[in-house]
């Protein structure tokens, strides 16, 4: 059996970004925030992005969908954050 | 000024590993883990390890040290999480 080598790259963008899914979508559900570090988040959401860039510069389809889906849900948590924040909630 | 594309990939592994850090050396000094999912972080621990399976037959750099790095520490933090829940005190 041959096994193309793409496969290891869809494979590892569905675990690490079905990782991410479940608590990303309660944060959104719940917009409760206080529990995330609005540095770390920052940076997180930040190298995602850059992530998504640079599997653009490679034409590498894996990488651009695992970082465009995760860098949309960290994109609104981080939002909620300095809503939260903004709004002394927290 | 020309940036070399392979500067995303580093800048990107830079900042997502370097969010994980913090929450990783707590996690390993403290040996606490409760908080985490057992399902949800062995899925990160697995996709983090097929990313770096990935980078090696990509040949990228960028890919395999981020991964690397972050692989290392997920599988110690999954080793504390499996050690303290076969020892039931969690």
């Amino acid at each position: 059996m041959d096994i193309s080598p793409e496969i290891i790259g869809y494979l590892a963008a569905t675990l690490t970004t079905g990782s991410f899914l479940p608590q990303a979508v309660k944060t959104i559900k719940t917009r409760e925030t206080h529990a995330l570090s609005l540095g770390m988040y920052s940076m997180f959401a930040a190298g995602v992005f850059f992530w998504l860039i640079y599997g653009i510069y490679l034409s590498n389809k894996a990488i651009i969908i695992a970082n465009a889906i995760t860098f949309v849900l960290a994109a609104l948590i981080l939002g909620f954050k300095l809503y939260n924040t903004w709004r002394g909630k927290e």
